[in-house]
């Protein structure tokens, strides 16, 4: 195994985040499930869209938030998603850029506009996400630099791929990849309708071993086993994998591994704004920690601190200096 | 005079805002005049996006802020300005219209992409913008809807519409058509650098009664009547202009009519965050007011109060409801 070339490489759907702060009638108006992620095609986003009030918009999509926060902790960082050649596509590509990770995937020449996600903030600081796909539908195994995926020494999955078609097989693809350049591979369950739509699958990516490592949500961790009781589910969960990090909002974190069950606490806050990122960047700070080879407890605070910095302002990728952050906490970066 | 049907239209420049904070050196390394604004063509632009950090993006345009300001006062606004039909001028045209504001100018079908403004923010709050104009050059006198114009009880311009070639014919034929219909027309002075490029203009748009009321900071006051005493300066716009208003910063504004000159404090804030919008909202208070025929006392007041929301977060339109905010102040709204 030759020296990585980057520390953590993320693959997700690229999404442009059109952000609103609303209330909870626009959802029960709209039948959107508070707090989850669904589907929507061009009508119904153009629908959500005419009747949403002036939208802040920046750059967004679950991996790639992950991966922006793992280059602010100061580590390597790369990226594979697709957008389109378009207006937004180009925002899109500056700021990843911008933020210091490395992303070189050929932007979609023809079909549909760069994705973007319709998020509804309420009062609560809770978000509801409405993911139009887009140009994220057209990532195929072709996306998949082979060299780039062997250099790099954690590769990140987001189980949002599995909603586009070609993905999946990208997905595959990559996995197999770093496998055989003998890298680790992680996965994120992202969302509990999406769990629910690929269930078996994903119960079959971590005992055929082709992913190493799972973060989940409670809610995540609960549609995977179906049940309501967590110690049930998590024991489930640690005879399917070796490694899994989940996270329970302000109860914090579990990391179940060989060594046993860890609980790592959440880091106090003064006031949820938005909880746009905080999965996102949990899985940012705990991936660092293990790109630095440091202990379970330490990669559970750092993911700990970064979530806690994104739901304190509007957004999914962090405002501040991670790794300046992270110092200023007494955490190894 | 037939009743109005708006209370407030204004015509300025339709500018998409690309905000990222940044540190001093930045704006040094570009050679860029802190707190100013500076107009790029495509090859600067393309220059400083490539440098800058990734940012949060929303539409702007100051006059465009303040008449959604107007709106969220809860006051009848249209605006008129030009974008492309480009997916920027789409987002700029959606968030225009769900403030609340009339928007009909028919979007550029060619020609340049949606105008943009590349706005650094320093820890001061203080920001500097980098204005690319694009689509919003195309503004002419067949944008200008006369059955709008002479509906309208006041119209609002922006002194950046001297930049466009077209956009000042915009302009004057708004304001003959306005005076003809009996209705009051207002100017900003917009940035003291606008002002050194027209000062003569400006001043004989005063002094012909072109405009009934102006708007300025101390540093457009200053460069208006190139003096650093605030005292002669006042007293020169006294003889030029029937009605002035002039903002101060922390030092609050001074009203300047026939009746004399009255100042009004500024309101406490905790922290500024972006001064952008600063003097777009306090327009937006000041002649929500006058819409509702209150003293200028209260109308710098509610000027104060929305230029005080505006500075307290990132970007250059309201985040609370203004009319909600103004009654919680004791406000007329």
């Amino acid at each position: 195994m030759t020296a990585a070339k980057y520390d953590v490489l993320g693959i997700g759907n690229a999404i442009f985040d059109v952000l609103v702060q609303t209330d909870e009638g626009f959802l029960k108006r709209h039948g959107m499930t508070k707090g989850g992620m669904a589907l929507i095609d061009g009508d119904r986003a153009a629908a959500i869209y005419r009747d949403m009030g002036p939208a802040t918009e920046m750059s967004g999509g679950s991996a790639a938030n992950t991966i922006v926060g793992v280059a602010s902790l100061g580590a390597r960082a790369a990226y594979i998603g697709k957008v389109r050649d378009d207006q937004i596509g180009r925002l899109y590509t500056h700021d990843i850029r911008a933020a210091g990770v490395a992303f070189e995937t050929k932007p979609a020449a023809g079909g549909p506009a760069t994705g973007c996600s319709y998020i509804l903030v309420t009062a609560d600081g809770e978000r509801t996400m409405n993911t139009y796909l887009g140009a994220a539908q057209d990532l195929t195994p072709a996306d998949i630099d082979a060299d780039q995926i062997a250099a790099s020494a954690l590769i990140y999955l987001e189980g949002y791929l599995w909603d586009p078609t070609s993905a999946k097989e990208a997905f595959v693809k990559a996995s197999t990849i770093a496998h055989q350049a003998g890298r680790q591979v992680a996965l994120t369950l992202s969302d509990s309708f999406c769990v629910d739509r690929y269930r078996d699958e994903f119960l079959q990516l971590m005992r055929e071993g082709t992913v190493d490592l799972v973060f989940a949500n409670e809610a995540e961790l609960h549609s995977l086993y179906q049940t309501s009781d967590f110690e049930t589910a998590l024991k489930q969960l640690r005879s399917d994998i070796g490694l899994a990090a989940v996270t329970r909002s302000e109860k914090g974190c579990v990391v179940a591994s060989k060594q046993g069950v860890l609980a790592v606490p959440a880091f106090p806050i003064d006031k949820i704004v938005d909880t746009t990122g905080a999965g996102d960047l949990f899985a940012a700070g705990f991936l660092f920690g293990l790109s630095r080879g440091v202990e379970y407890e330490n990669a559970g605070r750092l993911g700990a601190l970064a979530a806690a910095e994104v739901i304190q302002h509007i957004g999914a990728r962090p405002q501040t200096a991670l790794k300046e952050l992270a110092q200023q906490n007494g955490l190894p970066v």
